[in-house]
């Protein structure tokens, strides 16, 4: 199986392009195809030893940035990285995943213009994951693709978010949960107390409305939610985790006593980062688009790729996409 | 100045009633309205010794519970501790402020009946205070009292939050920041970047656009949004802090060498719940009414009522009502 990866636009463009041999190495039953100035891919890739067979380089001399309009960046640089990438994706049927570090706006832009959206799906997600208190992941779907949602756009949610943990975990029906601000049915705003009804008749595993207090628990595997409420979500977790270790570190500073070793304080903070780092590593997933399309975070270098490169592997062989949905 | 409290309806009303002899001892310029069941407020006093002549107890039989519909409970229950502490602080003009621990809808249903909105307000919403990482406090609203709002209400938030802020903590231009999910004015659903538009000519101190993930940075000390989004800021913020204390808490047990002294990490997960207490300490005040409102936490007890009154106490002084408003 072929995947395709994007290989610029992104923070670290040589870290990123030197994660794809570890990649070949891991997993051997897929091939690579890079986009990008081909010989700068040549020259990061220069000094590594693999399988060369197993790697494809397409030349694409453009890059989109982060600061350009989406749209016009797709539009108007079709000889960019991205743009090659989702050219092969969309004419070449052994293309099964495209994995890209660029700039977000223009993946999702991207993606929805050249690889197209499943059958009656109206508005694709974006799905991060996030690690639980009881050790698995859940996804957190919109993340923030759509800021203005309908009811029907948060149920194509559900129903892709579903089938993404349940390609990669093996879960069958994965628990599907509603944001809002009470887990009764009646709570919440206009738009959850309609997609609640909605979902009660999915005929997904919908365990109702959780609350963001639990959404780190893990009782829920996919929560859903508006694009706007699931990055505020993300970011409330992200920004508090850091504001709670940094005040912990300095409290415990104030009171350990004099002479005492803290490497084992080092270490505690260390796995807590590698933790909440595990959920950005495996990148986000588009949902709902033609072809599996993962953004990779902006920072992503040569020992996060190959966890990527799973993830998208992982969804080819557990099924994400069904006939149907083309 | 005189201060309803309305003593039932929260989860320890002895406790609370308790708190009233310290709240009176710590501020000799204030007066207490005590409303409840004459017989047990007596009976939970009795042992203690306070100046009785600040201390007026209006009998008041019914108790409103947080089962019951709060319009249906305010309109059938008259003679509850709750209606009855609202109707004096409606006929009183010496009555400046209400305390109640009781059901956060019933308070806000009962205060827009009996007391009204101020002039020019739609939507009161409902303010609690949150401990920043610069030691300052910050205030959230709404954060919880209105599900669905528009661009205008927002703007009430902002003027009234602004002026709360500034009544207790002296500020005379509180920052005030608009929830989004980039600090661009382009960011945001189609609610915030209306009221981004307002707020910009609002006269406040508006500093744009804050993302959850510096909520608590204390950049802003007043963090506008509709009540939906800021109750799942606030459960976000919850949930993420005790699940990082735990898994430190866990991750430190398992890396410390045998036989280190974990005192001072008791000590650290201490002072950490005693911080993000402080939040809940205060209470949420009802902003957007005619009187001063506060919301204490349904769990306040002799502890905290003090400290809740002496926020009101701020408040008044502070002169956080104007003629204008009412």
């Amino acid at each position: 199986m072929k995947i395709v990866i994007d290989c610029f636009g992104c923070d670290d463009p040589r870290g990123f392009t030197r994660g794809i041999p570890a990649a070949l190495h891991t997993y051997e039953d897929i091939e690579v195809v890079a986009c990008g100035p081909a010989s700068l891919i040549r020259d990061y890739l220069g000094d590594l030893t693999f399988d060369r067979d197993r790697l494809e380089i397409m030349d694409a001399p453009d890059i989109i940035t982060n600061e350009e309009s989406p749209v016009e960046a797709i539009r108007r640089k079709p000889n960019s990285s991205l743009a090659v990438a989702l050219k092969r994706m969309k004419t070449d049927p052994d293309c099964k995943a495209l994995i890209s570090a660029g700039s977000t706006g223009a993946v999702l832009v991207g993606s929805i213009l050249l690889i197209g959206r499943c059958k009656g799906v109206a508005r694709p997600g974006l799905a991060p994951l996030l690690p639980c208190d009881n050790g698995k992941m859940m996804c957190v779907c919109d993340s923030g693709a759509n800021m203005d949602c309908k009811p029907e756009h948060l149920v194509e949610f559900a129903r892709y978010g579903s089938r993404y943990m349940s390609s990669v975990y093996g879960e069958e029906a994965p628990a599907v949960g509603l944001l809002s601000v009470g887990v009764e049915e009646k709570k919440g705003n206009t738009l959850v107390k309609e997609t609640h009804a909605l979902l009660k008749d999915s005929g997904l595993n919908f365990i109702g409305n959780v609350e963001a207090s639990e959404a780190l628990s893990g009782r829920a595997r996919v929560i859903v939610c508006d694009g706007f409420d699931g990055n505020l979500l993300l970011k409330s977790i992200e920004g508090t985790a850091m504001s709670v270790m940094t005040r912990m570190a300095g409290l415990m500073k104030k009171y350990a006593p004099e002479g005492t070793d803290m490497t084992f304080m080092k270490q505690t903070l260390g796995e807590m980062l590698h933790t909440l780092d595990a959920g950005s590593m495996a990148g986000a997933v588009l949902l709902g688009v033609k072809k599996i399309v993962i953004k990779a975070h902006g920072n992503s270098g040569e020992k996060t790729l190959p966890f990527t490169v799973g993830q998208a592997r992982s969804m080819i062989l557990g099924g994400y996409l069904k006939e149907e949905d083309l």
